[in-house]
C-alpha cells in the first residue's frame, strides 16, 4: 500500500494495480490538464488539475463501495478503476476546447475503451484480470453501479464540489460528502439515498447550482475561454492543429501553439497572457433572447462577422459565446424514506425549484474590445432582437 | 486594543468600551449559557456558548459599519454595542427554557432595557456617552441600521450559522459570510444585498433552512429539551422556582435545581445526566395532523395526562412536543440588481420556495419510555387524530 | 453500526460493544467534564470535553491498530475498549482538581479497574468476552501495545492537542496525525514511528511544547484554576465535601457547591462567574527560585498566611500556586531508521533540545488582588529569595 | 476598491495602484510560475503559482504596517508595492532553473529595478509618486522597514508556509501569522517581537525546519528538478537558449522548449511528463561526505561523465545533486521581552538548535536510472569517498 498526500481527503491509499494505472501516460497527462480551465484568472487559486480530482473520485467510489454489501469484490476493483480513469479523455483546459472537438470530431469524449485500447492501460487491466468493457460500462453510467460515478448525486460531483472550493476559496461548494457517502446504498438495483442523507443530498444539488454562476460559468472565465477556444479554433481552420489531436495534448502544449503560431491566435494568446480580457457588450438570459437563440450556435463565426461589419470594425474583435440549451436539470435521484423509493424532487420543495432555478444561470455573451463595447453592444442587441424583460419572475417591483 | 482568540473570526478586538462591557456580569453569565441548548446530546462538540456568539457578532457588526460611510461614528458605536448586548436577555440552555418564561411572565425576552439598568451596563454606557434606549432600539430591530442584527439576512445568523458548523461538524452552515457582508449596503435606508452578493445570501439562507432539521430541531435534541423542560416546569408547579428568575440563572444552576429537588424533576434529570432518553412514539408533520392541532398547545399537561390514562401509564411518561405555527418565513430581504430594489424572494427561485419549504421541517412529537412506545403511539394518533398523508409533494409514487 | 459526528475526525464509528460502554454513567459523565479545565476565561471556544476527546482517542487508536499485523482481534478490541475508557477516572474540570484528591486521598487516578467494577462497565466488558484486567494494564501503558495510549507519542496526545487547537483556535496543536498513525508499527515488541514518520514525531512533540504556555498553563487560566482549587480545599476543609467524592462528581455539581457554600468559597465562585480574577504578584522560573522552592509545595496553606500576614492584609487575598517540578521530559520515543532503533532524542537535534526546553516552561505564581498587587510582589520576592537573573541562557545582551 | 478572493487570506483588497500593478505583465507573467516548481509531482495539489503568493505576501505587509504607528503613509505605500514586486525577478519554476541562471550570467535575482524599468511598472509608480529605487530597498531587506519582509521573521515566510500547507496538504506550515503578525513592531528602527509573541515566532521557525525535508527538499521533487534542470542546461550548452532569457519566460514555454528540442533534453522532458524519475542511487549528508564534498559543485557535469565511465554506461544516465553550503542558518530575529531587546535565539532553546539541526537537512544525490542504480552507488561512493557514520548525533545504540 502506497498513500498519496491529498489535502482534501487526507491519504488516499494505492495498491499495485492503482498504482500501475497512475504511472501510465494518460493518467500522467491528467496532471497538466487544469480542473477548472481558465478559472484561475478570476480565482488565483483555481490552478488544480484533472489528476488530483480523478485521485479523489477514486478515493471516495472505494469508501461508498466498501460500505454496501451487494457489491462483489470484482466490481469494486471494476468501479475503483472507472472512476481513476473517468476523466482520461478530456481535452486541455477540461471543458474550454471540448466543444471544439466536438464540432469537428463529431464524437463526445474520446471513446474511453480506445484511449485504454492504444496505451498500457488495456494490459494492466489484463493482467489483473479485469474487463476493460466493464469499466468503460461504468464510467457511462450504463451500469447500475455506475451510477455511483455517473449521476445526479455522484461521487464525481462530491469530489469536485469540495475540491473547486478549497482551491477557488468560494465556500459554496462545502458539501457534507461523508455523511452523503454513508447514506447511499443499493435497492432493487437503484442507487438511493437513505432517510439520514436527504438533507446532505439537497445541499450537494444547491452547492452545484450556487456554484455554477460564482465559478463554473463566471463572466470573466467565460470569456477568456472564449477568447481561447477561437485561438485553437484558427488554428485548426489553418490546418496547423487536427482536432482529434487535442485529446493527447495538454494545456501547455495547447497554450504554447497558439502563442507561437502568429496572427490572431498569438494575438490572443498575448491578451490572455497579460490578462487584457475582451468585455461584455451584451450578457443576457433565456428569457431575454428566446429559444431561437440556440439555432444560432452553429453559425457564430458567421455573426460575429456579421455583427462586426454592421459596426465597421474587424471581425476578429467580436467574440459570441452561447451555451448549450439552458440546462433543465432533470432531478432523477431516489431517496429512500419509510421503505419507500421516491424521487427525490418530489419529496423536496428545494430540489424541485432547482430544475427551474438552473434556467436563470443561462447567460449568453458578446464580447469585444473595451473602446467597441458600446457599439458592439447596441448592434448585438439589435441582431439577436433582446427583449427587455424584467428579471424578477414575479412582477411586482417595489419602489425606492 | 486588546484582542481576543476566536476559532471562526480569529482576533477579535475590543476596545476599552466593549472591553468594560464584556467584564460586566450579564456578559459574564453567557459564558454558561450554551448556545444549542442540548443539542451535545447529539452532537457531542457543541458546547459553545452565548458569549463567544455575541463576540463574534460584535465582530461582524463591526466589519460591516465601517464599510458603510452613512453610518455615524457614533451610530457605528451604539450598533457595536447592541450586538455586543443582543443575547443577555437569554434564558438558560437559550431557547430551551425560554418558552416556559413567556409562559408564566407573559413577557418575551426581558426587556433588555431591564437588565441595562438593573446593572453597571447603564453606567458603563452613560460614561461613554451612549444612549440606552438607542441600543435598544438598534436589538429589537426598529431601527434602520438595526436591520444588520435582526433581520432576514443579518450578523446574527452568519455567526451562529458558521459556529454552529464549527462545533458540530455539521457542514450545512459554512455560509460565505464574509462576501455577503462586502456585498451589503444602505439603500434608501433600506439594508440591500448588491448583485454580487445574491447568490452568497441564498447561501444564507438555504444553509439555515438545511440546518434546522439536522441540527436546530433534531429529534433527539428535542426529546431531551422537552424533557428539560418537563423537570423545570416541575419546580415551578411545586413553587420552588419563580419563573422570572430564570434569567438570571445559568446553564448549571438551572440543572442543578431540577438534580436536587428530588421527585420527578430529579428523575428526568437523572436520565438526562445518563442520557436514557424517552423514545418518539408519535413524530409527524403539520399536513398529517392539520392545523387544529396549534390549539392543544395550551393544555400540554392535560393531553399528557389523558393519553396516558388511555393506555393506562403513569402520565410523566408522556411527553407532548408541539411547536409553534410552522414557520411561515416570510422572505423579505432586499436585493439591489440593476439599480433596482427587487424583494429577494421575487429574483430568486430558490429563496421563494424556502418560504414554503420550511413548513416540512416542522414536526410535533409524543415521547415515552421505550417499552410504551407503541401504545402510547397508538393512543396519540387516535388523540390527535393523524391521517395517513403521502410526505411528497407530488403524488406520483414510483414503482420498484 | 452507528456513527456520531466529531468536528476532528469527521464520523466515529461505533459497534455495540463501544454503544454500550458510551451509554454508561461513567462515559456520560465525561460529557460533564470540561477538557481544559477552566481555560475558557482564556478561549472563549475552550468548552470541549472529556467524552468527545475519548471518542477521538478510541477512533485513532482503532485506525493505528488497524493497520498492524501483529495485534491480534482480541487485543484490537482490548485497545479500543482501553481507548474509550481512559479518562473516567478524572476529577472534575479535568487537572485543576486532581491535585487535591490525590493530595487528601494519597492515590492518583482512581483506580480504573475501580470504576469499572462498580458500573455496568464490568457486565459490559464480561459480556464480550473482555478480560478487565487487561484493558487496564493498556490504559497505564503497562503493556507492550497499551504504548499507543500512553507513551510520548499516542494517540491521547495526537487526539488533544488537535482537539484544543480546534476549539480554542491556537494552531499551534495542528499536528500531521494522520499522517503519524501511517507511520507506526511494533518492532521487537516495541512501539516505533518509522523514518518517514520522524518529522511529523518531532512536530507533535513540538506542538505540545508550544501549546504549554499558549494554552495549557496560560497564566490567566492558572489563576483561575488556583482560586477554583482553594475554594474546593475550603469546602473539604470544613467536611461539606468528602474528597474521594470528587471523582464521582461533575463540573457543574461541583461549581454549584463552592456557590452555595457561602463564606470564602462562594466570594472566590462569585469573582470567577464575574470574571473578576487575582492579578500575578509574582511570577517567575525556576532558575530564579532555586529547587528549593519545591519543598514549599507542601505548605502553600501556611506560606500564603504568612505573607498576608507581613503586608497586613486578610490571607485569604494571597494565593501561592507551586507546579510540580520543572517537567525534565525525557524523551524516550523510538524511531527505525535505516532498520535500526534508535531513540528519538538521538537523531534530532530538536527534540534533544525539548527536554531541557520544557523546563523553561515552569513558572511559579503569587497572586493577589488588584490593589494589593505590589506589596505582595514585595514580600513574596522576599520570601522565596527571587534572584535577579538574566531570562536569556546565554549571557549576551544586545544593545538598544 | 476591488476584491480578490484568496483560499488562504479570504478577500484581498486592492486600491487603484495594485491593481494597475497586478495588471502589469511582469506580475501576469507569475500565474505562469509556479510556486514550488516540480513539487507537484510529489504533492498532486501543489499546483499553487508565485502570482497568488505575491497577492498574500502584499496583504500580509498591508496587516502588519497598518498597525505600526511609525510608519509614514508613504511609507506603507512602497511596502506595499515592495510587497507585491518582490518575485517578479522568478526564473521558470521558480528555484529551479535559478541556480543555472546564476551560473551563466553570474548576478543573482535579475535587478528588480531593471524589470520595472524596462515595463510599465515604472510609469505606474511614477503617476503615484512612489520611489523605485526605495521600492527595490525594501524589497532587498536593506532598509529597516524592509525587514518585515525580508528578515528571519518576515511575511514572506508566514505567507508561503501557510499557503503551502494549503496545497500540499502536509500540517506543519500551519502557523498562526496573524498573532505573530499582531506582536511585531519597530522598537528603535529593528523589526522585533513582543512577549506574546514568541511561541508564534518558535513556531514559524520550527515549521520552515519541518517543511524542508518534507515539501521543499522531498528527495522526489530533487530528482525531477534536477533531471529539468539538466535539460535546460543541455539547451543552453546548444546555444538554443539565451540563459537570461530565462527570466522572462514562464513554467509551460520552458518546458515546451525542452519537450521541442529533440535529443536528450527531450527524453528528460518525456521521462518528466510520464513520471518515468530517475532512482536515488546515493542520498548522502554533509557529516558522511565531509565540507570537501562542496568544491565538486563546479565540476558536477564532469563528474556526471566520471562516475558513468567507471561502470560503463552513458553518461546520460548519472545526474548529480550536489546543494550549497548547509545552510547555517543564523538566527538573528530579535525579541522584546521585559523591555528589553534580544536576539531570539538566545532566549529560546528550540529557536538556538534549528541553527545546528538545519544542517541535518542537507543531503547530495547522485540519480540514475532503475536498473543502474546499485552500480552507480557504488561507483558514487567510492568517488565521494562516504564514510560509514552513524546518522545518530549521540553514539550510543540502542539494541534490537
Amino acid at each position: 500500500m502506497k498513500v498519496i498526500r491529498d489535502p482534501i481527503h487526507g491519504y488516499i491509499e494505492l495498491d499495485e494495480l492503482t498504482l500501475s494505472l497512475i504511472d501510465s501516460p494518460p493518467l500522467q497527462r491528467l496532471r497538466r490538464i487544469s480542473q477548472l480551465g481558465l478559472s484561475n484568472l478570476v480565482y488565483p487559486g483555481a490552478n488544480h488539475t484533472r489528476f488530483e480530482h480523478s485521485l479523489g473520485v477514486m478515493h471516495l467510489a472505494n469508501i461508498l463501495t466498501s460500505g454496501i454489501d451487494t457489491v462483489s469484490r470484482d466490481e469494486k476493483q471494476e468501479l475503483k478503476v472507472a472512476a481513476l480513469l473517468h476523466d482520461i479523455g478530456h481535452a486541455p483546459f477540461s471543458h474550454v476546447t471540448e466543444g471544439l472537438v466536438k464540432h469537428y470530431t463529431r464524437q463526445g469524449h474520446e471513446d474511453i475503451k480506445e484511449i485504454m485500447k492504444r496505451t498500457e492501460i488495456a494490459d494492466i487491466l489484463d493482467s489483473h484480470g479485469i474487463n476493460l468493457s466493464k469499466v468503460e460500462n461504468h464510467i457511462q453510467g450504463k451500469t447500475d453501479f455506475g451510477k455511483i460515478l455517473n449521476s445526479e448525486i455522484d461521487v464525481d460531483k462530491m469530489d469536485y464540489l469540495v475540491r473547486d472550493s478549497h482551491y477557488t476559496g468560494v465556500a459554496f461548494g462545502l458539501v457534507d460528502h461523508m455523511r452523503l457517502i454513508n447514506e447511499m446504498q443499493f435497492y432493487e438495483n437503484n442507487l438511493v439515498v437513505t432517510e439520514g442523507g436527504v438533507k446532505a443530498a439537497e445541499s450537494l444539488l444547491v452547492s452545484r447550482f450556487l456554484m455554477h454562476p460564482s465559478v463554473y460559468y463566471h463572466h470573466v472565465s467565460r470569456i477568456a475561454e472564449t477568447m481561447f477556444t477561437r485561438a485553437v479554433d484558427d488554428l485548426i481552420q489553418q490546418g496547423v492543429l487536427e482536432p482529434s489531436e487535442l485529446r493527447r495534448m495538454d494545456d501547455s502544449r495547447t497554450f504554447e501553439m497558439i502563442r507561437n503560431n502568429g496572427g490572431y491566435a498569438a494575438e490572443l494568446a498575448s491578451k490572455l497572457d497579460d490578462r487584457k480580457l475582451y468585455k461584455r457588450a451584451l450578457y443576457v438570459g433565456f428569457d431575454e433572447v428566446g429559444e431561437g437563440v440556440l439555432r444560432h450556435r452553429k453559425n457564430v463565426r458567421r455573426i460575429e462577422a456579421e455583427i462586426a461589419d454592421m459596426v465597421g470594425i474587424n471581425s476578429r474583435e467580436v467574440l459570441i459565446d452561447i451555451p448549450r440549451d439552458p440546462e433543465i436539470v432533470e432531478m432523477k435521484a431516489l431517496v429512500k424514506v419509510n421503505g419507500r423509493m421516491l424521487r427525490l424532487d418530489e419529496t423536496s420543495h428545494v430540489v424541485a425549484t432547482l430544475e427551474q432555478a438552473h434556467m436563470d444561470n443561462w447567460k449568453m455573451g458578446v464580447y469585444t474590445t473595451k473602446e467597441h463595447r458600446e457599439k458592439v453592444g447596441k448592434a448585438a442587441r439589435d441582431f439577436f432582437d433582446v427583449k427587455k424583460t424584467v428579471k424578477q419572475f414575479r412582477l411586482t417591483e417595489l419602489e425606492g
